[in-house]
């Protein structure tokens, strides 16, 4: 069966892996760091790995614009960095595919996920940071700068500090890294965003979306004089309003959410599931995503599999 | 030429147009008021027009979905029709395509006016009611309801009433209905939106996107004790953050303002052109819609047209 190679630069760290078959299972993989001379030492490891690939897939935190990496200000060197031509220099003739983290991930889910058979759909990727990956007629949508789905840019009052402020307003208020930030501040130690969403619940796949129970998600919503519970509360009010403005936009049929804040998918889920179904006109299904950490790097073999097909 | 029919139901009056060309001018027209029977009478007025077209574009306020037209409060009779069926009944083996006002005014745009060659773009319909729809590869996106880019239903405040309770939330904060409602209720006396917007200024076609001037902006929205300039300058403020909202979801290449607010682009315009720029990373071009008043009705041609090609 065809080989391919997918490499994914997160903000942390790159994981590289190779696959055999049309699926999402990897026959070998390697991780890196992240920091100085990043892409050498990825494409070095990737060589390593395999060093003839059918295809390449390239998953990459910010977006491609004009031919360099914009967005990403956390790996050093990497914006402004020219990747699209870096990659090309190293790999010739084989065929390299490129998109950011978070349309990777929406990749892996409509090929081998939760967005499989999906025409108009969205994944929503709750992590450190907060973005999506709009899905019509069963592809990801690029838009016109390969932005579309930065929602964490999206302000919430009008006015707000935002972009032209080196602000991204909604990614400030309801991340996983704004949720942890905030924690810290009010409680005066450091906390993670899980051990607030859920006393540090085990990060377990989920099989079913829980059903909303609106007269319960009152009572919840009431505050009861715990800080942390409140801050809490009021994330989840701002994530679920914006997660279904998006769904006023696009109308979609299915809504997948995926990242590192799905370790609390049982509080986080019928949240969603019960506002969208009060704010949106054709609520959209909400389904978990079927790969966790993996996402991005799996996204990247998606990529790499699409360019061979 | 080929000659093509369109049919425009709004919320008041229904349009009906034919052309014998693939361009935006009607070879013949007639207008009609809504009311009982509408479809009956449209249907009528339409054969009395043209007993033959080669195709036919239908423009309807509401979306259809699963076969009857849902969200269409305003003309009797009309929410739940099943506009599909009868009007294939109507015209046998003629081609007839279907589309809400909005998109099909989209659609006339794209075809003629100011979304020609756009890829990725958002008409946005700043009338008596608010909704904009969504460009992609070219194409009006659909939604998997019909319901994209149906923007009226979209929250501004985290848990305010919505859809489920019967409200339109952002539709009845920024619309021209909404604007003329609140300053009634304020000034205690009947008032239009253009009288709010610009002291009844001539509703001209404008020509150009105005530049903005954000010092000057900041200066008019200085809350000079004049409830009725406060009431405008907060209706301009959500809505340009919902516009900006918009354009970080899709980051389209360029927006499209049409509508009878528009008659207050001058104001209107700079306002969104500014707050775009600030809080959207990569910002649209903004340019005021080619086709005013007959929008609709052009873009059933349009429809038409697309169905005979």
């Amino acid at each position: 069966m065809t080989r391919v190679l997918g490499i994914d630069v997160g903000g942390t760290k790159v994981a590289i892996g190779v696959s055999t078959a049309d699926g999402p299972a990897l026959s070998a993989h390697v991780r890196l760091d992240t920091g100085p001379d990043t892409l050498a030492r990825a494409l070095a490891a990737a060589r390593a790995l395999d060093g003839a690939p059918a295809a390449v897939g390239f998953s990459t935190c910010g977006v491609i614009r004009d031919g360099v990496v914009r967005l990403a200000p956390n790996v050093p060197g990497w914006e402004g960095l020219e990747l699209p031509r870096l990659l090309q220099e190293a790999y010739g003739a084989t065929p390299v595919a490129i998109d950011n983290d978070v349309n990777a991930a929406a990749a892996a889910e409509l090929r081998w996920g939760a967005l499989r058979g999906v025409s108009t759909g969205v994944y929503l990727n709750l992590g450190t940071g907060l973005a999506a990956a709009l899905v019509v007629d069963g592809r990801v949508v690029p838009g016109a700068h390969g932005a579309a789905g930065e929602i964490g840019y999206l302000q919430v009052m009008p006015g707000e500090p935002a972009f032209a402020d080196g602000r991204v307003p909604l990614e400030e208020r309801v991340s996983g890294g704004a949720l942890a930030a905030r924690g810290a501040a009010l409680l005066g130690r450091p906390v993670t965003a899980a051990e607030l969403l859920g006393g540090g619940r085990a990060r377990e796949p989920v099989d079913e979306t829980p059903s909303g129970d609106p007269a319960r998600e009152l009572v919840d919503e009431t505050p009861g004089g715990d800080p942390a519970q409140e801050l809490v509360d009021e994330t989840l009010r701002t994530l679920a309003m914006s997660v279904a403005n998006l769904c006023v936009v696009l109308d979609p049929e299915r809504l997948v959410v995926g990242g590192g804040m799905m370790g609390a998918a049982e509080l986080i889920l019928p949240r969603l599931t019960a506002e969208v179904g009060r704010a949106v006109p054709f609520p959209p299904e909400i389904r978990p995503a079927r790969f966790a950490d993996d996402a991005p790097l799996l996204g990247a073999l998606a990529l790499a599999r699409a360019a061979v097909a």
